[in-house]
């Protein structure tokens, strides 16, 4: 096993392909439906109480961005790896889309210290700027660790990766003892290191049968271990539509603009990436106003719980599937905020032969030695020349500027009370 | 820090330094005095639960054992090292020991499976088959770990060496707060292997003030993390003693042969290792016939407690100290049977500012990765032709032939009756 109690000064990214898999499944609509609209991505630290700024070095964090624009591109085995994608369907990715890839540069950046706090955007081109997301929270997760394990004698650094691994231990006998939770690994973004996510995958797979461990969300650990890279869509699209059909939504008093990328991501991909995620601007919205007149409820996979409470949200889409006739047994819910082991058992025993379930397990996965997990997250703030934001169902996850959270509340009638701390 | 996963066939004492530096101590007095004497040393399994051959390949052992006989020798290096040790009287080993040990090959062994039971005698001159203790010792324990390791998974086995991190950083913990017990290392023939010995000596080190931690038996990492060889002598002495003078213990009544020995050591070395090891053929006759009588109780440093109750045989110490008006808090105890962290404290605290303590911490110390450890020795089991025997406070860890039991229980009135499992 590799030794990861080296902490060096090595690039964090060194392939394009060490991103979350939505990325692509979202580029190639991206980049072939709205290529050009402007987007603005920034970076927010939802863990109050941490100063990142205490402990990343701003410089470093630059040369690791820039080291990432300038040096890491996307290879021909890259190229490979993606066009031969068929775990949703056959030639997923069209080769215009790959050959953008191959010649794309990520855009600039603006990073500084304003005040002591971490200041740091991303502008561009939506269909160039998207792949910031998971590399920049990857490297700024990371620069964050090292700084916590290099005040640490070796012996200590020692002591968390042992408690990792008891921690990684503890998990896996209770997924394998109970039998039944099927996941996958989404730690990406906030995982400890990136070799520590590699570590733990491969962990995974050897430890765990492959009906419950389906794959990681991680293109390259896809690759390297020979997984199913796992991802569909995120807030992001329905943010930015937000943005592209800005005035229709205004106007009008009702989201268009949701209704525009729900269709246009069943055109791109047909039913085979049909997994809704209703949260973006609050779920109840989403299912009564969009999902269920829009006749997708019925014929979507599934979709995907991302805030609020989980029971209730479950119980929520059983009971609207039995009212349109269809059998919630043939559908299934991703569960993929805060988890642990414990609430992916908890979750998957309420639900047990009621809907189907499925797991996104991040955080706690990939981040568990004996430390704080950050709750970083890096999301869309104008689009198209208009402020966006998401909602959720938990009004502590919203991110984006007030004028425009006070307009998508106003819109979408948002009355949801659930407010939690992030988890994670 | 080491790989430790890996699990390998290579030879396991691959240097003539990797022993217990008594080994030398005892050495040069027999090599001095005794050097010609036909010793048997006999390996016993005190573990009665654990079939040994079920484990350890017995081929594997033979070559193990062939592999020091043919190609581990005393380099000039080594002897180097040892010309050079000072820590106990300015040249302690002299010339011709060195050159003793320089060309010297150990002796031939008996190995043999007898009715599935691992039967394993060396024999030879006392001078050079006593070095075969530690050294079959540490091999037999590194095979039968081997092979519970070798029906791991490469993630279980992580588990185990993350759970020793953690109870060696416990016990670091522990040892750090109470800032008041002083202990060496005594793990060499107990060890899990020798790379997870060499690592929690290089941890101790790092992490344990000088003053508490003082250094290690193994005189190849004392050696290499410039720590303090520590050992004085063995019941192995008075044993062997007691076949060399065999007659004259039988004739008189009186273990002559223990003073003989104690003569000797204090001839040889003066004060200077001037522990005395009591409980060879029972405490209460070493101390009340031997050791008061002869004057030494008011000159040597202190004692060594290997067996019975710590708690009774310091108090009976300090009485004695007191009876003949010297006072306890000038002298040591080393503790060195069957210690973990909290019996340290606990005869730490019990016997606090009434008589020094320092412990001998063995077992527990290198090999506490979730397995039970063996208790395994090598001991004396014929010298000078005549069978010989330990009786120890602790009836349980007798070691010997049954008639050298009965004669010496016999000749010393011994009449112990603690009797517990060995511990380790």
């Amino acid at each position: 096993m590799r030794d990861t109690s080296r902490v060096s000064d090595e690039p964090i990214i060194n392939s394009m392909l060490d991103i979350d898999f939505y990325k692509f499944s979202m580029g190639r609509l991206i980049h072939e439906l709205h290529p050009n609209v402007p987007v603005t991505l920034s970076f927010k630290n939802r863990t109050k109480d941490v100063r990142l700024l205490k402990h990343v070095d701003i410089n470093e964090l630059r040369e690791q961005l820039e080291f990432v624009r300038k040096y890491v591109k996307f290879g021909n085995t890259d190229l490979h790896y993606l066009r031969g994608t068929n775990e949703y369907r056959e030639r997923m990715f069209p080769e215009p889309y790959l050959q953008f890839l191959k010649n794309m540069s990520l855009p600039e950046f603006d990073l500084r210290n304003i005040g002591g706090e971490l200041f740091l955007v991303f502008y561009g081109k939506w269909s160039e700027v998207t792949y910031w997301e998971t590399i920049a929270l990857s490297i700024i997760n990371e620069l964050y660790y090292r700084s916590i394990m290099n005040g640490l004698s070796q012996f200590e650094r020692q002591v968390h990766y042992s408690q990792g691994i008891l921690n990684l231990h503890e998990k896996i006998k209770k997924i394998n003892e109970y039998a039944k939770a099927i996941f996958s690994e989404f730690g990406t973004r906030r995982r400890f290191f990136r070799e520590w996510q590699d570590r733990v995958v491969e962990i995974l797979k050897a430890e765990i049968p492959a009906q419950l461990f389906r794959g990681t969300s991680n293109v390259f650990l896809a690759n390297k271990y020979e997984l199913e890279p796992m991802g569909t869509n995120a807030h992001e699209m329905q943010m930015v539509y937000s943005g592209i059909y800005y005035d229709l939504d205004d106007a009008k008093g009702y989201l268009h603009s949701q209704e525009k990328f729900l269709e246009d991501w069943e055109a791109t991909y047909g039913l085979d990436l049909s997994i809704a995620l209703p949260d973006t601007f609050g779920s109840d919205y989403f299912f009564q106003q969009t999902f269920i007149p829009m006749g997708k409820m019925a014929t979507w996979k599934g979709t995907r719980w991302d805030s609020g409470d989980p029971f209730q949200y479950g119980d929520a889409r059983i009971n609207e599937y039995k009212s349109i006739g269809v059998d919630p047994t043939t559908k299934v819910i991703l569960f993929s905020d805060g988890l642990d082991v414990d609430r992916i058992i908890e979750i998957c025993n309420y639900f047990n032969g009621r809907i189907k379930t499925t797991f996104g397990w991040g955080t706690n996965l990939t981040n568990d030695l004996g430390f704080k997990p950050l709750s970083l997250v890096v999301k869309v703030t104008q689009a198209n020349g208009h402020p966006v934001c998401k909602l959720s169902d938990n009004i502590s996850k919203a991110t984006g500027e007030v004028s425009a959270i006070q307009r998508m509340k106003k819109l979408t009638c948002y009355t949801t009370e659930f407010n939690q701390p992030c988890r994670y």
